[in-house]
Parts: structure tokens; C-alpha cells; sequence
């Protein structure tokens, strides 16, 4: 299987699960239910539940619940990107080719829509029927990586720094210190919980955690340079806009060479940290290598 | 003990707990744990956590972690009023007698004050050190009532329902559907959060349930009432600020009287909910009596 067909084949899973766990559209409050659907089922790529998935299957280990934890993370992720375009906040008109929810369901909505998303990550990583043969113990292991990887210390803190710095002049450290974790901490958050849900040793939890900080940092590097480079069609919404709002960006550091050789780096890094994994590990590896590869 | 001295002592706990737990002000980010500790300290009467710890007293047994999830309700409630206040939402500038949280920050912070408060209560309610000695699958259990009661099924969907009726021609149905949500789905988590922390049986559960749903009520219909006859020194805001943005309330259907005859026949209810407790079950008692004689 191809990593395209391996990426495809997940996201599928994950939209199905999405769709299928997720509140109909008709159920009570309807417009609540439509608004969260609208976001959640809007065709991500569903990175962060798929090395969720990967990285449980790096482990091999029974993961029994391995879907409710994935999605959660994709639930954290939806909710940061509604917040992310208010006008109050990035103020963006469209996200994955369609207006943002809060130019559908106005802000009000949108602001609830993010609470809503934000609480039923945690409801699913807890719900008895999703979670089922969960060792309790694990569970909540889970629940403290995902609120650790979501809030003050990890991606709302890093959103916070990232508001703070735009139009004033940031040095590289505090760039770094703003993606690893305004992006970073929620990537290692899905590959550390794949990982622990699958029985992971502290060994091959530390290697992995190691590799889900390169790959978040190439990651983050290869956003900027899409963000640069990239069409309106390629990208679903405008190109360039950081550099519009005065956000500093590795390719502003680099040139777009510059971090497109440091993200190439980080994966090098990252792959090597799978030494001590087998052939399981090899969607990891891919993914990887995929990151810096990506058109969108 | 004199109710209001019981209440005295608890909120100075839990506001002593809060300050300890919350982030240090200078700790990184600095603005984000400033604005969290600004309205998580802003002197509220922390009547979830209150409800917490007197339903876990009136069970009787160890409750291990008991502080931390009796807190993990006032981080809801706060994230909850931060961004109810915010511009898109009901526009306020007050909140306890002080400048709310974006008229201090802005909107971009206060967004994201919220979110970081909402997933915290999530850390709080699975930390280790926080929860010592309470078991996991009790835990779990704790989790899914707090992902319950705030969410798209809880709050949230409260809060939605309540910005679609206004400036509509709602019944009465549709006002307690709202109110159920809106304010009674985290006072029943807080109360049955608190059951649960201390062993409650399934039979003290479903009585302690029925209180809280009576006080929730109860409460609500109290607060439409104080928005129409308090003062602006009293409540700490502008007073008759729901009449003002067309929004149905109790008292605008039974009048003041009739609203405050139903608010008192909730408490009898909920009182009566009691009767197989004793002693141990007086605070609660108590707390019913105290929401309808309270000023603000």
C-alpha cells in the first residue's frame, strides 16, 4: 500500500467515524448540530487523527477505543480552526474552500460551535459505549495528554503568543517557541495518545514523542511555505495572507529554500527516531516524508 | 453553622484552591495566565463548587479529588460568562462590578482565556497529584458528567437556544427547555459530580438529581428577578438588561410575584427531594432556601 493510499484509506475511517458519531443535524439544537457537522465533516486531512492511528500501530498493541481517541483529536482541531478565523482573531472569510463557519451561522454561533467541539473531545475520550475495554487507568492518561496538548501549555498558549507577536518584530527562538505550540504540542498530543492507547512501553514513547516534535516543527515550516507559494486552489483559502498580517514565518527567516531544507532536516530527524521500530512503523516514516511533500 | 457561614467557608476555599491550582501570573504564557486568574479570581459566589462539596458531605464518604472537581465547575462557569460577555454574544462591559474580561484583553484573548479555561477543567479533573486516590473508573464517570453537563447537550446547547430566542415570540416550554440547558444542565453535573466523588448509590443519585434540577430551576427563575428589581450595586452589572435586548424571562410571563411564588415552590420541591438524607444533607437544604433570599 502506498502512503497516498494508506492516508486516504484512515481518512476515510475518520470521516466515517465523524459522521457517524457526531450529533445529527436534526437532533436538538439543530443549528448547534448543523454548525458543529458543518466544520467537522468540511474535508480536512485528518493528520492529526491519522498518526494517532499510526502510531498505535507502530506499538502493535490491542487499542481499544483507538477511533474515539483519534477523533477527539480532529474535534480540538476543528474547534481551534473556527476560533482561529473570527474576525476578532484571524478574521478569515474562507477555510478548506468554503466560508468559515462564523460567515455561515454568524459569530455567536461559531464562538459555541468551538465551545461544543471543544467539550465533546473530552466526552468522547470518556463515553463508556466509544471507549470500551479502555483500561479506566489508560483512559484518563489519554484525557490528561489531550487537555495538556490543547490548553494553556500547549496550543491555546501557543494561539496566545502567536496574537502577541503578529506585527512586531520576533526573533527565530520566539517563532519557535509560538509553533511548538501553537501546532506542535496537538501533534504530539496525537501521537503520544496512539501510542499510549496501544500499550506503549516509556522506551517507545519517548522515541515517538521525539518524533512528533520534528515532524510538528516540519510541519509548521511547510505551512509557511505553502502560505508563500501556494495558489487560492491549492490552498482552499488566500495565499500569502501571513506576510499580509505581518506574521513572522520561516520562509521570513530563511528564504523559502532555507525552510524548505530545514523541514527536509526535521523529517531526516524525525525518521531516524523509528530506529528502534520495525516495518510497523513504516506509515509513520511515510508520513513524514509526506509532510514536506504536500501541495495543501 | 449558619448557612451563610457554610457558604462563607466554602467559597473561601474554593477561591484558596483556585489561586494555588490556576497558573502563576508570571508563568509563560504570562498574558493568557493573567487573563485566566483576572475572571477566575474576580470574586464569584461559586455556587457549583459549593453544591459539589455539599452533595459529596451529604453522601458521607471519602471523596478523594473532591476539590479539584468541585473547581473544575467554576472553570466552566467562568469560561462560560467570559465569552457570554463577549461583543458577538451579549455585549457586556460588566461582570462582578469589574470591566469583563475583553474589555481588559480584547476579543482575540478573551476567546481564547475561554478556551484554555474549558480545557483546564478537563487537566484539573484528570491530574494525578489533583485526584490522588480516587479511583479511575470513578474518575471516567466524573469526566463524562462534566462533558455532559457543559456541552452540546448541557450549556452550550443552552447557550444556542437562548441566542435564537431573542427577539422571538417564545412560550413557556421553550423558555424551560432553554433555562434546563442553559443554567440547570452544570448546576445538576455540580451536584451529581459531587455524589459521585463521595460513593453516592444510584438511589441517592437519582434523589440528589431531582434536587438539582428543582434549584436549578429555581435559580434561574431568582436571577430573572434580580435582573428586574436589583441594582446595578447590587448585581454588579447594569440591572433590566434583559428586558432591554427583548429576551423572554419568568417574570415576563407570572410577573415578579408570580415568578417568585414558582421559585419558591421549586425549593419546596427540591427540599422534599431530601427527605431520606439527614443531618449531613442540611447544607444542602439550606443552599435551596438561600438561592430565592439571595440579593445577587
Amino acid at each position: 500500500m502506498t502512503i497516498k493510499d494508506y492516508l486516504e484509506d484512515k481518512r476515510l475511517a475518520v470521516d466515517r467515524f465523524l459522521d457517524e458519531v457526531a450529533p445529527a443535524a436534526v437532533t436538538p439544537p439543530a443549528t448547534l448540530h448543523e454548525s458543529m457537522r458543518y466544520s467537522l465533516l468540511a474535508g480536512g486531512k485528518r493528520i492529526r487523527p491519522i498518526l494517532a492511528i499510526a502510531a498505535a500501530e507502530a506499538v502493535g498493541g490491542e487499542a481499544p477505543g483507538l477511533m474515539a481517541v483519534a477523533c477527539s483529536l480532529e474535534l480540538i482541531h476543528t474547534y481551534s480552526l473556527i476560533h482561529d478565523d473570527l474576525p476578532a482573531m484571524d478574521n478569515d472569510d474562507y477555510r478548506r474552500g468554503k466560508p468559515t463557519n462564523h460567515k455561515v451561522y454568524g459569530e455567536a454561533i461559531a464562538i459555541l460551535t468551538g465551545d461544543a467541539l471543544l467539550t465533546m473531545a473530552f466526552d468522547w475520550i470518556s463515553r463508556p459505549d466509544l471507549m470500551k475495554g479502555c483500561d479506566p487507568a489508560r483512559q484518563i492518561r489519554l484525557i490528561q495528554e489531550l487537555a495538556y496538548g490543547a490548553g494553556n501549555r500547549g496550543m491555546v498558549g501557543g494561539q496566545v503568543l502567536d496574537i502577541q507577536a503578529e506585527n512586531r518584530d520576533i526573533d527565530l527562538p520566539a517563532l519557535q517557541t509560538i509553533h511548538k505550540h501553537k501546532t506542535g504540542m496537538l501533534i504530539r498530543a496525537a501521537v503520544r495518545m496512539g501510542a499510549i492507547a496501544a500499550g506503549a512501553t516509556e522506551r517507545q514513547l519517548d522515541d515517538l514523542t521525539g518524533y512528533a516534535e520534528d515532524i510538528g516543527l516540519a510541519f509548521q515550516i511547510a505551512d509557511d511555505v505553502l502560505n508563500v507559494i501556494g495558489t487560492r486552489e491549492e490552498l482552499g483559502k488566500n495565499p500569502n495572507t501571513d506576510a499580509e498580517r505581518g506574521k513572522k514565518t520561516y520562509p521570513a527567516f530563511y528564504g523559502v529554500d532555507g525552510a524548505r531544507q530545514l523541514a527536509d532536516e526535521c523529517v531526516a530527524r524525525a525518521v531516524r527516531r523509528l530506529s528502534s521500530f520495525g516495518p510497523t512503523a513504516d506509515p509513520l516514516r511515510e508520513i513524514a516524508r509526506y509532510i514536506t511533500a504536500r501541495k495543501h
